[in-house]
C-alpha cells in the first residue's frame, strides 16, 4: 500500500470517526436531558429518537466502510506512518469493531431487547421484593453473556474478557491478588473501628431548604475550580456527570431536606468526573479518544476529590468557615473537627451506595466474588440471594432480610453490565496510590489545601493523568505516575492512618 | 400500480418519514439547549453536530429513495388510496422535495454558507451603526433569492412565492386588499389617540425582582393551563416557544429588571404558541404534520393569548389580586383599572419588538412593502435605509436617526426569511376573526374569563385550530372557522373598540 494511499485513507478514516463522535455527542445530550430536564410525557418519544440514533451510530461503527478504514489502516506498516493520535484512535475503533462484529446481529438484537426488559423487571422484582420476578431474565443475560466470552475469547479465565471491557489490561488473576490484601485488612480495621465508640452525627440530618443547599453546591464547585463557561450544573434524582466535550460538561445532582452530606458529597465526587473530562486535550476532539481512559481512572478521580480532599480534615480546616456562613443555625454548636468525624463515620450497613469510605470495597469485592464464579458457571442465578446474604455477613457483618436490600438492590446486571462493580474500588486504589506520589511531588500539598488552594494539585493531576484522555491506558498512566502497576498497599495504608486517626485506635 | 404496492410502498414512505421526523426533533431539542443552556465555550463544537445532523436530514428529504416513494404515491390513484394522514404528509414531503431539489447543490449550498455569515455581518453592522458593512452581503442574498424565484416559478407576482412559503395560499394581491384598510383604518385611529392624554404607566417600571418575577410567570403559566407534565418553561435572552412533539413542548422567557410587561407578556405570548402544539393530535405524531399549519395561524395563537385575552380588561379583573399578592409594593396605589390602561398604552416609536398592539401591524407593513418592491426589482438595497426612513415617518409618525434603529434592526433578513414579516401581522388578523366567531359561539367567554376561567375557550381553540395541526391549510382553517377568509375588519373593529375606550375617544 502506498504513502499516499495510507494518508488519503487516513484522512478519511478521521472525517468518519469525527462524524461519529457527532452522533455520539448528539446521543448524550438528549440522554442528559431525559435523566435532568425532560417532561414526563415527553420520554416514551425521546426513547425512540434516542434509539433510532443509537441504532445509526452502531451501523457506521460495525460497517464494511469502518472494516476497510482498519483494514487499511491497522497493519503494522500503516500503523508505524499514522500521527500518534490518528493510530490510538484505529487501534481504539478496531477493539470496538472485533468485539461488536463478532457477535451476530441476531443475537445482539436478542441482547439488547432483553437488557431493555430486564431493567423493569428488576425494577418491579425490587419493589415487590421478589427475586423470582427477576431470576428468568438475570439467567438469560447470564447465558448470553458467556455465549459472548466464548466468542470473543478468553486466555486464563473467562471472566478477564469482561474485566478488559472497562479497565483494559485487568485480570482476574491480578485483581484477586490486588483485593486480597485490601480485603483482609479492610475487615480487621472494621472490626476495631465497631469496637469503638461512635462519632456523633446527628446534626448532619437537620432540616437543610434546598434552595440554600443548591446555592452552597455551586459554590462549592466554584471553589474547587469547576469552570462553568464550560459546563452546566443541574438537578437530577441521579448525580451524574457527562462529558458532552471538553467544553460542555455537565454536572447533575439531588439535594435531601435532612441530610446534607448527600448534594455536598456528591457533588464533590461527580466534580472529580467533571474536572477530568474538562481537561482532557483539544487535539483529541472529534475522536472517542476524548474522555477518560476506564471507568477505574474515572473513579480514582471523583474518589480522590470526594474523600482525599472533600474528607480530609485541611479541606474542612478551610471550608468549615463558608459551611457555617450557608448554614449558620444547624451548625451554631459544631466546630471544624467535630464535622470532619462526623462525614467520616463508619458503620456496617446493607447498601452499597450508602456506603461509607471504609466499608464501601467490602460491598465491591462481595459483587467481584460473585460475578467472577457465575460467569464461570461455578455458581447459578438461582442460588444469588443466599450466596448474597452469607458473603455480606461475612465481609461487612451485617445480613439483608430482604431482597431489596440484598442482591436485588443494584440496576447493574439488568444492563449485563458484568464486570463494572470493580471499577469503583479500583478508583478508590488508584486514587490513594496517586496520593501517594502526589503527596511525595508536593510536600506541602495538604497545606495548600488546608489554605483552600487546589490549583497545584489539579494542575498535577492535568499533567499526570487528565489532559492525556484515553491515549494513555489505565496502565500507562499509573506506571507513569507513580513509578508502579496498580497496588493497593496504599489504600490500605490511607484508610489505616485516616480511621485508626478518627476512631482512636 | 397494484394496490399492494402502494399500500407497501406507503408503509415504507411512513417509517422513512418518521425516521426523519425523529432527526428533526434531535436537532430542535439540541437548538433548545443552544438557545437556553449550553455553556459559553460549548457553542462552536455543538454547532458543528447540527451542522451534520441537518445535512442528514437534508439528505434524506432530498434522497432518491424520497423521490421514488413520492413518485409512486403522489398519482390521483395513489392518493386516493392513502388514509388521510398518509396523503396529506405525501403531498407536504413534495412540496419541500420539489422546493429543495429545484436548486442546483451548489446553489443551495452557495446560499447556507452566505446565510451563514451574513448574521454576524448584520450584527456588526447594527453595533456600528453602518449599513455599509452589511449592504453587500444582502445585495447577495436578494440576488439569489431572486433567482430561487425564477427556478420555483410564480404566477402574477415574483414576492407571491416567498409569501406562499409561510402562509400557503397567500398573495400579493390578497396580502394588498387586506393589509390596505387595515393600514388607513390603523394611521387614522392612532393620529387620534396621539392626541388625547397618555396613560400613566411608570408602576409598570419600579423594580421587580427576578426571582418574584420566575414565580410569578409560572404561576400565569398555570393559570392558562399549560400542560407541565408534557412541557418545560426556563429562561433565555430572546424568548421562544418550540414544540419537539405535543409530549415535549417548551417555552423561554427573559427577565428585565425595570418592566415587568416584558416577561409577563413574552411568557403569555410563548404560551399562545406553546398551547398549540401542547394539543396538536397525537394521530399525527411521527409526521411533519404535527405542528402548527402556518406561521400566521401560530402567530395568532401568541397574539390571541397575550393581546385578545392577557391585555384585556376581563383577565385582570380576575388577575390583578394575584398581581398583588405576588408585587404588593409594586402595585399599592394601583387599581386593576390602572393597570389594564397603562398595559394598553399606545405610542408611536422605532423599534417593532417594543412597539404596542395598535401601531405594531405598522411596523409589519412597511417591510411588506419593502420586500415585495425588493423581490419584484423595482428598488434596490442600496436605498432602503432612505426608504425605511421615509415610510416608517409616513406610517407610525417617527424617523429615525441611525440605521441600528431603522433598516438594521431585525435579524430576519441576513438569513433570507423574505416573507416571513407579514406572519406577525397576519396573526393579529386571524385572532381578531377567530375572536369575533368565538364571542358569537360562546356568548360569556368574556364573563369566563373574568371569572378566571379559560377553559372553554381553550376547548374551542383546539376544536377549531390546534388539533387539526397541518391536516388543515390556514385558508380551511378559518373557513371552517369562522365561515369566511382571512378578513382584516374585525381587527379593525377590535382596534377601534379598544383603544377609542381607553383613550376617551
Amino acid at each position: 500500500m502506498s504513502t499516499e494511499k495510507i494518508q488519503q485513507t487516513a484522512n478519511e478514516f478521521n472525517t468518519y470517526v469525527r462524524r461519529m463522535k457527532q452522533m455520539h455527542e448528539a446521543i448524550q445530550l438528549i440522554q442528559w436531558d431525559m435523566s435532568a430536564l425532560i417532561p414526563k410525557q415527553g420520554v416514551a418519544q425521546r426513547a425512540e429518537v434516542v434509539g433510532m440514533l443509537s441504532g445509526d451510530l452502531f451501523a457506521m461503527q460495525t460497517s464494511d466502510q469502518m472494516g476497510e478504514y482498519l483494514e487499511v489502516l491497522s497493519t503494522p506498516d500503516a500503523l508505524e506512518l499514522l500521527d500518534p493520535i490518528t493510530r490510538a484512535s484505529v487501534l481504539d475503533r478496531k477493539e470496538e469493531y472485533e468485539r461488536d462484529k463478532s457477535i451476530p446481529p441476531d443475537k445482539f438484537r436478542e441482547y439488547v431487547v432483553l437488557t431493555q426488559t430486564a431493567e423493569s423487571a428488576w425494577a418491579e422484582a425490587k419493589q415487590n421484593n421478589d427475586f423470582e420476578l427477576f431470576r428468568p431474565y438475570l439467567e438469560k443475560i447470564v447465558g448470553i453473556i458467556r455465549e459472548f466470552i466464548e466468542i470473543w475469547g478468553y486466555k486464563d479465565n473467562k471472566y478477564d474478557t469482561l474485566l478488559s471491557k472497562y479497565e483494559p489490561g485487568l485480570t482476574v488473576a491480578k485483581l484477586d491478588a490486588i483485593f486480597g490484601g485490601l480485603r483482609e485488612k479492610t475487615i480487621e480495621l472494621l472490626k476495631r473501628v465497631t469496637e469503638k465508640e461512635q462519632v456523633g452525627r446527628s446534626f448532619l440530618h437537620q432540616y437543610f431548604a434546598k434552595e440554600e443547599q443548591v446555592k452552597y453546591s455551586r459554590y462549592m464547585l466554584e471553589q474547587l475550580g469547576f469552570d462553568f463557561s464550560k459546563g452546566r450544573f443541574d438537578e437530577s434524582p441521579h448525580p451524574f456527570a457527562i462529558g458532552l466535550n471538553p467544553n460542555d460538561v455537565r454536572i447533575t445532582t439531588f439535594y435531601f431536606d435532612h441530610d446534607i452530606t448527600q448534594s455536598l458529597f456528591g457533588t464533590i465526587h461527580e466534580f472529580g468526573h467533571a474536572i477530568y473530562e474538562q481537561n482532557v486535550s483539544h487535539d483529541l476532539v472529534g475522536t472517542f479518544l476524548a474522555t477518560g481512559t476506564s471507568m477505574g481512572i474515572h473513579e480514582s478521580q471523583s474518589r480522590f476529590w470526594e474523600n482525599m480532599i472533600g474528607r480530609s480534615r485541611e479541606f474542612w480546616q478551610h471550608h468549615f468557615a463558608g459551611l457555617l456562613e450557608h448554614f449558620p443555625a444547624q451548625f451554631a454548636d459544631v466546630n471544624a473537627a467535630d464535622f470532619y468525624k462526623a462525614i467520616n463515620y463508619v458503620e456496617p450497613s446493607l447498601i452499597r451506595v450508602d456506603a461509607d469510605e471504609l466499608t464501601y470495597n467490602l460491598h465491591i469485592m462481595l459483587r467481584y466474588e460473585i460475578e467472577k464464579d457465575l460467569i464461570n458457571g461455578k455458581i447459578e442465578v438461582k442460588d444469588l440471594p443466599e450466596i448474597w446474604a452469607n458473603k455480606i455477613e461475612e465481609y461487612v457483618g451485617v445480613r439483608p432480610e430482604d431482597h431489596a436490600t440484598g442482591v436485588l438492590q443494584d440496576i447493574h446486571w439488568s444492563g449485563g453490565a458484568f464486570g463494572y462493580f470493580s471499577s469503583y474500588s479500583l478508583g478508590n486504589i488508584y486514587a490513594a496510590q496517586l496520593e501517594n506520589t502526589l503527596k511525595q511531588e508536593i510536600p506541602n500539598y495538604r497545606e495548600q489545601v488546608a489554605a483552600g488552594d487546589v490549583t497545584e494539585v489539579l494542575a498535577w493531576l492535568n499533567e499526570k493523568v487528565y489532559k492525556h484522555g484515553k491515549m494513555l491506558t489505565p496502565g500507562q498512566i499509573m506506571t507513569e505516575a507513580t513509578g508502579e502497576e496498580i497496588n493497593s498497599e496504599y489504600l490500605v495504608a490511607y484508610l489505616e492512618e485516616k480511621f485508626k486517626d478518627i476512631y482512636g485506635i
